[in-house]
């Protein structure tokens, strides 16, 4: 069951262009482009209405996008504007768009009723923008899982010391003793974990030289339902006042995004970018922040992809909810809740 | 749905021999060998009656087919012959066979009733045994595609200038403009289409020098239902008379033969042979062709397979028939008779 | 249909250690490890009870198995025993737990009610604790088959005439004139082969160096359902009196144990080894033998994985039993009877 009233991230802005990309959201096949004359992206069902050929094989004209096979052309909103060989064009033959509106260097797209689509409802990821004080980099995984596996593991950082015990994870001891406050939200839910007096993790202390031994160290996530999370994670040395102020010289802090879109029930597409808050001018702090997680995150993909396998020939029956799962639990009511306002209509 | 009473064609005449040869057609796991003593080419259910070994583990010896496994042998009627330490033969010790027959380099096969096998029904295609005027070469393509998408396919030419655009299509208008006769017979349909005054495609201008930039082009084709297209294409500098007579010096003609045989519902094999009308004397001009027709059969291979997988994902509903399309629907009404016929038995 | 109250052999003792290993067996996704403390091999089922990870991704620990996921760790019954950041642990955090028994260098697994796993019921291979007697070797195959297809394998011995031609078989009529007395057992069935005064096969000429050009040749098997047989072969030459003493100096013997597991209904492991009964001082020899035996058995994964696909697209329907089947006939009654006697209760 996958929410189909919801925008997704379709793509990075810069994936699309005069190339036809094809992929699957949500189950159904589309294909982006940008339009030649307005640059605008637009996303069409990937199938001509003619004989069911994906319009990948075909390419953008002036018009919009032709199909590769017998020449029919269909512009941004579907609508076929050319049949060779024939003047009139019959009123079925159309594609299906889909909304799709490009803010913050991603492509959002909207799979479900586009009546429904409210581009005021996009988040806000307005770091992406200011490359002078988050300079990011990204990446797109495929993972063989549900989505919602993904969304899991963001929600319980208890993993970070088993899953990422040589990179940004740590002492497991830490993570299961950090403070953590969630607090509900409309969208979502919002929590934030303090470590304080923690040693610092591997790919912490090979980003930045701490004075000490024991840093303040934080991790501040925002999920908005029902696939993107905000994330601000950083230390401090211990007794310079993380608390009151997180934003100091000399202190470690990334900014990540995490865009879980379905592909089908049992697969998705992991669209995440991470900036460098420490050392801005420097290129290589931000390629190398960016290895760091690349390696992490490539962890949590193998464990997230045993575990849907596992769930996928065994069933999701006699789990046992524990302690850490406070946040995940909400966030999974919050998914309920939309699925079955969704299942009224 | 596949056709069952009808004659496919199984391989080419020089694949079997000595070596047993295993191949799926309309559903039913099949098995290519030639007699010893006769020659004679034979099919069985290819799946000894013992333990449903596969026969192909096995090998031919004098009496017919010898099961890999513990030793029983099959004659060309699919009749046990000998079962090793035993004497007496079960009558149920028999495997099934297929109706088979060799024809101008072809092994055609009925699938279907064995009682309705008329080998009268078989095409002719004497070209195949006329190597002196027209030299030939064929291939076999694996196709994941149901048949009767790749007999769409060559029953609406206008998809010439834009899937072969470099080879053997050129100016989509040239195909959009063309002058066509449909004409319905019993076994299929005929269909005729002259592109008066056009600039030939590329690999028209390849084989042969035409006198002027414009030629008269032709493409006659006649469809046997379900999987047989007979193909007469070509052309003549303009003003030679080839409305008249197309066998004339200096111009540029072919001869295509395309099988296509149902492997199962979603995969088919396409058997083509092209015959070089035109250098009959020039080997390297029949490999010429050869190679500018496989790599556009391959362009044919690719758009075919990405549509079946489309439709499979997304079924066949809301597709809309245009113009170009009159030779294909006539050809799916034929084929749609012949079902209905074979399901009322 | 699958046997789960048996014991079957799930891997060989030396393969299970510190690392766990992951192995589907009769359909249940098993992970076996070996307790540091007490050195005593453990199964449980590979599913983390908080979110179903499978436990292969984890590590041994002090008290049990430690889920790489969230920490959580269960000892060698299943019992959770520790849940990072939480103090109680409900009595529902536990995993599944398998008999399983370590004799004669085989793990022994019981997959279905734990109350009726009686280890006394599990047959005895003395020789893998004979070295200086029987040196042996061991491998296991992954087979593409149903596990009872091997057995039938086994049990109609006419096939080393066909399938192992080339090995351990040599001429077909030795095997289908050999003298074959079965004789059923409460646990299976015993079966004697000999085939005096014959030829030896290419396997055992290169093993030893018999007298003359003809040898008594036995072959003896015990099966005891659902998966194990016992074998023991060999040769001496004619006139040394080999049916009344098989164990005589010269001649030519080895033993082999075949253990079929299930993996799944369509798959299983083939657990063999094989030990050298004839130059127990030359590990050469047990090498060669092994070598041999190696290149025999998969002649049969060959023949058996083509023969089960076959069965599972045709069906097993019209299959006809012949003389030589008697033994695996026998089998076949004695493996319905325990699936009978299963499903009733």
């Amino acid at each position: 069951m996958l929410i189909k009233n919801a925008w997704y991230i379709a793509a990075w802005g810069h994936e699309v262009g005069e190339q036809l990309l094809a992929r699957t959201i949500c189950n159904e096949e589309i294909v982006l482009f940008r339009d030649r004359e307005t640059g605008k992206a637009a996303a069409l069902l990937d199938r001509c209405c003619h004989r069911g050929t994906p319009l990948r094989f075909g390419e953008v004209v002036g018009a919009g996008v032709q199909c590769g096979y017998h020449g029919m052309v269909f512009d941004c909103s579907g609508t076929c504007v050319a049949i060779p060989g024939q003047k009139t064009i019959p009123a079925q033959a159309k594609v299906r768009a889909f909304p799709l509106v490009e803010k913050d260097e991603f492509l959002w797209i909207w799979p479900g009723d586009p009546e429904k689509a409210d581009p005021t409802l996009i988040i806000d990821y307005p770091w992406h923008n200011d490359y002078a004080k988050w300079p990011h980099k990204h990446a797109t995984y495929h993972i063989k899982a549900n989505y919602m596996l993904m969304v899991d593991n963001l929600m319980d950082l208890t993993h970070l010391g088993y899953v990422h015990k040589t990179t940004i994870g740590g002492n497991p001891k830490v993570h299961v003793d950090a403070q953590m406050t969630v607090t509900p939200k409309e969208t979502g839910l919002h929590f934030m974990r303090w470590m304080l007096e923690s040693s610092p993790p591997p790919s912490y202390t090979k980003a930045v030289q701490f004075q000490g031994e024991k840093v303040d160290r934080w991790q501040e996530f925002e999920y908005f339902a029902p696939g993107s999370i905000v994330q601000w994670s950083g230390a401090l040395d211990v007794n310079r006042g993380a608390q009151d102020n997180r934003e100091q010289e000399g202190g470690f802090q990334l900014r990540l995004f995490h865009g879980l879109t379905p592909e089908t029930d049992n697969t998705c597409f992991y669209f995440w970018s991470t900036g460098n808050g420490y050392k801005q001018d420097d290129p290589q702090a931000t390629e190398a922040l960016f290895g760091e997680i690349d390696r992490a995150f490539k962890e949590d993909k193998a464990i997230v992809e045993g575990q849907h396998a596992m769930l996928a020939k065994t069933g999701d029956q006699n789990l046992v909810d524990i302690v850490s799962d406070r946040a995940r639990v909400h966030m999974r009511r919050t998914v309920k809740r939309l699925l079955d306002a969704e299942a009224v209509g």
